[in-house]
C-alpha cells in the first residue's frame, strides 16, 4: 500500500474520503462580515445561555456536531471516531463536547491549523480502511481565547494593527468511504518552522513561513502547479501573513496570483470594529471552510481547492520565557469530481 | 481495505508496523524505582541545564529522540512524521523539541493516554501506507505539571493521599514498515467517559472507567479473552485506579488475575517519599513501556502485550468551574512474532 505516498511527507490516497457534510456555526460578530447567509446557524450572542465562555466554546461544538449529523442523515452511532482540538488549554472544548457518547475520540493538537491536521488524520483513517465514517471538527471562541492567551476582556487593552480576533465558531465534516460530495484527493503534512518572530500579536509573519514549506512541498511532492487548483487557501495569517506568504511563493516560482486566499482575511471586512489584520483561531477556517468553502464547490465555483490551515504553536509560557513563536501548516486538497 | 476494521472502534492491520527500536530517558526520583536498570538514561536533576522546566521537558523530548534514532540507526532524515503530545498547554513541549527540523508533526492531545494515542495513530500511517517511518513521543516534567494543574512547588501543599505523582520523563518509539522487532498487531480508539467524579487529586477513579471500557470493548471487538495476554497494562491510573479496574473487569466476566498491570503502580515504590498513588503524567506510561515494558518483550518473558494509555481529561479552567474529569482509553496490542 506504500503507493499512496508521495515524497517524504505528502500521500495521495487510492480510495479517497468522501466529504458527505458539513456545518458551520459562527458568532454574531463572524455572522456579520462578508460571508454571512453562508453559516448553518449563528449565535446571537457569546455565552450560548452557559456560565462560562468554555461552557459556551463546548455547548458550540455540541450544537456543531448535532447539524452535521442531521445533515448527513446520519446519528451518533453511525460515527466510528471524532477527530477534534481547539485552543482551550487541555483542549477541553473538544472533549468535554462527546463525553459520555459512544464515538471513539482521538485528541489533536495543531493549534488554528487543526481542522486541516483533523482533514488529514480523518482522511488517513477512512482511506486505510480503519474507521468508516468520521467526523473532524474544531473550535475557538474569541473571549475564553483572549483571556486565556492575552489579557480578560474587562481589562480593556488596546489592540496592536498587526493583532488578529480570535473566531467565535465552529466548523465540521463528514468523512466516509462512500456517498456524494468532494474528495479528499492528496495531502501534505508540515513541519515546525520558527523563523524567529517573537511577538505574540503578529502571528501571522509567525505563521507564514511553515505555510510556503508545506504549499511548496506540496506543489514538489505531487509535481504540481498552483494552476492545478482554482484556489489556494490558508487558515489563518491575516492580511499581513498573507502578503509574506504571497510574496515568498512568487519568490520561490510559485505564481499564485488570483488564486490565493486567506481565511482570516475572508472572514472580515476590515471596516469590522477592531479586526485589524483578520480573523484568526482553529475556529475561523473551520468555519470559512465548513460554510463558504465547500459550498462554493458544491455550486461548482471550484474544482479543486488546497486547504491550508496554518497553526502557531506558542503558548503564555513561552511568551513570557522569550522564546520565538513556532508556526506549522498541514494543507489538503479537495476536489469536487465528476458524478 | 475496510477489512481492517473490527467492530466500531478496533482494528487489525493487514501489514502490522514494526517498532524497530525505542528509547526513554527517565527523571532521577523515576531511576531510583523498581525499574532502575531499564531506562537508555537518567536525568541528575529535573531542570537538565535549562533556565525552567518547560525548557527542560523540551530538552527532555530532543534527548530522547536523538537516543531513538541512534537506538534504530536512523537519522532524522529518515523520518517521516512525528506523532507527539504532551501536558504542557498548548503542548509546547512537543512542538519546541522538533521545530525547526525536517519532521512532519502532527501534534496530540490525550492527556495521559498521548502514548497510546500516538502509538495508534503511527500505525494508521505506516500500515495504510500514508508514511514509513514513524516516531511516537510523549513526555512529561513534575515540576512543569504541578505549577501548570495544582500549585507552585515553593507553596509546599500537602499532598492527598489519592494523589498521584507526574512522572518525569519521556519515552519515544521508531515504528516503520520493515525491519525487526515487536509489531502493533491491533488496536482500539476509547470514548470518552464520565461518571462524575470532580476530585482533581483521584484522577486515577476518574479514568477507570474509561479503561474498563476500552478494554472490554477490545476483547469484544477482537473476539478474545484476558487470557490471550499475557500482560493487560493500563498506563496510569495508580493504585486506586487499578483496583476500580480489575473489579470491574471481573463483574464483567473478564478475570484479569496475574495478568493485569498499571504503569503508574509500577513506576514508583510504595516506600518513596510523597508518590502515594503511583506515577502518572504522559512520561510515564511512555517510560514504562519503552524501558521496562518492551525490554521484557525482547527477552521473550511476553508475546502479547495490552498497552492501554489512560488520560483524564480536565483542564484547571474545568476543575474551578466545577465540572467532573472526563477520562479516555487507548489499547494497542503488541506481539513478538517468531522469526
Amino acid at each position: 500500500m506504500t503507493n499512496q505516498k508521495r515524497g517524504k511527507r505528502s500521500f495521495q490516497p487510492q480510495c479517497p474520503p468522501v466529504i458527505n457534510a458539513w456545518a458551520s456555526i459562527a458568532g454574531k460578530k463572524e455572522s456579520e462580515g462578508p460571508l454571512k447567509g453562508y453559516f448553518d446557524a449563528t449565535t446571537k450572542d457569546n455565552v450560548l445561555g452557559e456560565k462560562s465562555w468554555e461552557k459556551a466554546e463546548i455547548r458550540l461544538q455540541q450544537l456543531t456536531l448535532e447539524t452535521l449529523l442531521k445533515k448527513a442523515h446520519k446519528t451518533e452511532n453511525d460515527v466510528d471516531v471524532i477527530f477534534s482540538g481547539d485552543l482551550l488549554n487541555q483542549c477541553v472544548g473538544s472533549s468535554f463536547a462527546v463525553r459520555n457518547t459512544d464515538l471513539g475520540a482521538l485528541g489533536l493538537y495543531g493549534a488554528c491549523s487543526t481542522m486541516a491536521e483533523s482533514l488529514l488524520l480523518g482522511t488517513m483513517a477512512v482511506s486505510g480502511g480503519f474507521a468508516q465514517q468520521v467526523v473532524a471538527m474544531t473550535s475557538s471562541h474569541f473571549a475564553a481565547s483572549e483571556r486565556q492567551y492575552r489579557f480578560p476582556l474587562d481589562y480593556g487593552g488596546q489592540r496592536t494593527p498587526t493583532s488578529q480576533w480570535t473566531a467565535t465558531g465552529s466548523g465540521a465534516a463528514y468523512l466516509s468511504s462512500s456517498g456524494s460530495g468532494p474528495v479528499i484527493e492528496s495531502a501534505t503534512i508540515g513541519t515546525i518552522c520558527d523563523l524567529g518572530i517573537t511577538d505574540a500579536n503578529n502571528m501571522g509573519a509567525a505563521m507564514a513561513p511553515a505555510a510556503v514549506d508545506t504549499i511548496s512541498r506540496h506543489m514538489k511532492d505531487l509535481k504540481r502547479t498552483p494552476q492545478d487548483y482554482d484556489l489556494i487557501v490558508t487558515g489563518d495569517l491575516g492580511a499581513i501573513g498573507k502578503s509574506i506568504v504571497k510574496e515568498q511563493l512568487e519568490a520561490l516560482g510559485f505564481c499564485v496570483e488570483h488564486r490565493y486566499e486567506d481565511c482570516g482575511v475572508l472572514l472580515f471586512d476590515e471596516q469590522q470594529k477592531d479586526v485589524h489584520a483578520g480573523g484568526s483561531g482553529c475556529g475561523c477556517s473551520a468555519i470559512v471552510l465548513c460554510g463558504y468553502l465547500l459550498n462554493r464547490m458544491m455550486k461548482g465555483e471550484l474544482k479543486r481547492l488546497l486547504f491550508c490551515g496554518t497553526g502557531a504553536l506558542l503558548s503564555p509560557t513561552t511568551i513570557q520565557q522569550g522564546e520565538s513563536i513556532p508556526g506549522i501548516c498541514h494543507a489538503v486538497s479537495i476536489e469536487m469530481r465528476e458524478g
